[in-house]
């Protein structure tokens, strides 16, 4: 399958060596992370080694929304990666989710600890703890913190992004004096993560809740961003959660009203993680490579200059001075002056990691005052003149962010089926769908669902969801009970 | 001991409740690592818990010195936290300075390991593992890389900042061709350590090298900076170390060169920790609390509205407003808007808490125009035009940075002494000095002297070094043999 659907991409994508998607959507992201420069295997079980591509990618994530958590009036913290064995056991939920995945530390130099410690999970735990010595009066919430930093939980089968034992998140903290302020909380996270997905990833996903079954551990109310791959699974990419007053309660999180009364603080959780990444290169990669939306790219325009021996330091020059114009435009450029390779291979290269523009910087161009450009998302060359294509940049890097959106949009909106019975429901899934469906909300039902298809419930949309939220009645697609959610429920099966 | 030397300040200090530094140096760290919301003990044996206020300056810290970084072309990588234990054993030096101080992970889930994981003490091991793997030629080089993340040493005393089992920094690693671009390399890094201490932190810090007994496990060279605390202790506050063919050797990063023939790399490693904090508390801090040196402040000007019930309202209009002007330089600016405490309990706090410049702002004054400026290095309030106010500002702050670097360097000149005896050597370090003296360099003749009076090598100025540089030849101070080095070592008691 190629970008125009010629079929020319087959041949094309076997020379630069990639696995078509069709062939096989897991080799194709496993040679496209390694061959990208994403990402390696590391000697850690479960580990992997983010590369500098990698590292540029997930830094711009965090800077984004690191400035959106700030402008929203959170501040950021640093608690320690260790947590004592004990915290985990007091939220029971919390302990049965967590216990099998653990990572534990039961020696420090030659001390052999009476109670280990964990390598966090995630920090609930500690900072229950760590607040209920902040914490006194009213006046001293909310409390609007997130840190940045790893979490460890065992994986068997690992792949680079999606699942690894170790990745990196930021976890958002917060604790309010009543419901209806953290419930606002919860909401607000989730759709900063919907307009990070949509206006910076070029990302569609849907906002839901998740039934009880899917529920954080320790939860009173978990709610996700679901989004499509191109093998039709779904990829839970955030999820902001109500955890009402579970972890107060644990971790003595309490503090005395206006009206001068003891109450339990009301806490919520939030995080999206480098899994992120993952949703990026499944969502927007073709058989050629990755496509990098371009607002996050860590570099949104190349510049080759093509030249030959005796003028390619003349064309370097010009490219550089290229990129400063675009620079000047607060765009992310760079110059590729390799001179062992090819141009062949450095536009293969190129597009293998997703740049979004490339600009060709010939001589005899150059006499003429014009480049040829390329967007990553067509098989067109352009040839404008210079000044054309460097006013037109920001546009065309908008447009690329359209272009993107647009298709996974459609990608997710063709492969979402309603079924009624079960037989289309299996079938539908069977398909590399996701199915919407009405269903009773018995956790025995969903259950039974999950083992005959392997697909789960991805989430409820909430009634301004912008997709798949119409209210609705029907039977459960599986026993034919009343629904129990007022609307379709998506199911999928998942990453 | 106050700003201005009047005596005022012991009664000032104890109103404000911190035990002021002349009666004890120790309980004023930690009382002010408290108070000022810097830091919190937490429950991980060793660890602390960075508190908002000392995580925005630790992130100004990282973004300043990650710009830097990038724009001497290094790029940034994730290594995993956990390294197999078999690594560590195989750089013979490295085991033996980091054994003792390690986490162990011997349980994952339920699954007990053969091999168990260290958290990482550094990352030479696991890095040059995966370099073995990138590096082919002598085209693949330099590798410029970083990572930002905590490491884990065993502590058994520890000090929020100073000296915590959990501590956060970079650690840059780069590998290269041939010994003089590795030692250019580690020249550099030092260069930008003192750069950053001198015109971004007001720190004034020695460029030296290390003596043998004090190098990096498993270094062939080891250059530090060293500054002086306000109780005349040193603090090695970064390091750059060339690291020779020792890890490249123990594994395997070797490559081709032009001349086809298989060499092995020659790689450094360089780092700053979060105890740059403790460097800067040490050093500005007064009787007061803090202050922060203005171009890494994470608020430079603080705005008080000076209000009644009736005009508060008001005031905080034109303190927003003000505000505003001020962040339109670039200028970090918090408007204190708390109802619920008197002015002086914010004129105290925020004196605690070691912001740079403070603005009062009463509706007479406003009537007037002007606004009461108050500098944190004075004790002296100035009554200002507010155009000329804001007009000021980023001099005013230049001026405490200067102010700052100033007394910091005249505090470290008057309590460095030259000593040529023994006797001589021991009362300058009994009475909280740094002693320049001629050595030997014997490693053992070191040993005694630090077994003697706790005192050891700083390090030995480079020839540039800004500070103590000058040559000369002597007798060793212990034993009298010729000195070693070219000209005077620094030996002092250190953090």
């Amino acid at each position: 399958m190629t970008k125009d659907g010629s079929g020319k991409g087959d041949k094309k994508a076997q020379q630069y060596g990639v696995t078509p998607q069709s062939t096989d959507f897991n080799d194709w992201y496993n040679e496209v992370v390694k061959k990208a420069d994403l990402a390696d295997n590391s000697p850690v079980a479960g580990a992997m080694v983010v590369r500098p591509y990698g590292s540029a990618l997930w830094e711009n994530i965090v800077r984004w929304l690191d400035d959106r958590f700030k402008a929203t009036g959170h501040e950021s913290l640093v608690f320690p990666t260790l947590i004592p064995m004990g915290f985990i056991t007091k939220e029971a939920d919390h302990v049965e989710g967590f216990a099998p995945e653990l990572f534990t530390v039961s020696k420090i130099g030659t001390e052999v600890l009476s109670e280990p410690y964990v390598m966090r999970p995630t920090s609930e735990t500690i900072i229950g703890h760590m607040w209920s010595g902040w914490l006194n009066s009213y006046r001293d919430l909310p409390f609007l913190h997130y840190q940045w930093g790893s979490v460890f939980r065992a994986e068997l089968r690992t792949k680079a992004f999606l699942r690894t034992s170790e990745f990196f998140w930021h976890e958002g903290h917060t604790a309010h004096a009543d419901e209806p302020e953290a419930r606002a909380e919860v909401r607000q996270m989730l759709d900063i993560y919907h307009e990070f997905c949509r206006d910076v990833l070029a990302l569609p996903v849907v906002r839901g809740e998740k039934t009880a079954s899917e529920r954080f551990a320790g939860a009173v109310a978990t709610y996700s961003i679901e989004g499509m791959m191109r093998d039709g699974k779904a990829l839970q990419s955030g999820t902001s959660h109500y955890l009402g007053q579970n972890f107060s309660k644990a971790f003595d999180v309490k503090f005395q009203t206006r009206e001068q009364k003891e109450e339990y603080a009301h806490t919520t959780s939030w995080a999206i993680s480098s899994r992120i990444i993952g949703a990026i290169i499944m969502t927007h990669g073709d058989d050629f490579g990755l496509i990098m939306p371009p607002r996050i790219a860590p570099i949104q325009v190349v510049i080759i200059p093509v030249g030959r021996k005796d003028n390619f330091d003349a064309m370097v020059q010009e490219g550089d001075a290229l990129a400063a114009e675009l620079r000047a435009q607060g765009l992310r450029v760079k110059v590729d002056k390799r001179d062992g390779v090819t141009n062949g291979f450095k536009y293969n290269d190129w597009e293998l990691k997703g740049i979004p523009v490339r600009i060709e910087l010939g001589p005899r161009d150059l006499e003429q005052g014009v480049v040829v450009v390329k967007s990553r998302n067509t098989d067109e060359k352009e040839t404008l003149q210079r000044s054309e294509a460097v006013a037109g940049m920001t546009t065309r890097l908008d447009t690329i962010h359209d272009w993107l959106l647009n298709r996974a949009t459609t990608y997710m909106r063709e492969h979402t089926l309603e079924a009624d019975t079960y037989e289309a429901f299996q079938a539908a899934i069977e398909a590399g769908n996701w199915v919407r469906a009405y269903h009773c909300g018995d956790a025995v039902c969903e259950k039974s669902i999950k083992d005959d298809t392997k697909a789960t419930t991805r989430n409820v949309p909430l009634d301004d969801a912008e997709f798949f939220s119409e209210p609705g009645e029907g039977s459960c697609v599986k026993c034919g009970q009343p629904s129990a959610y007022g609307k379709r429920v998506i199911f999928g099966r998942q990453y």
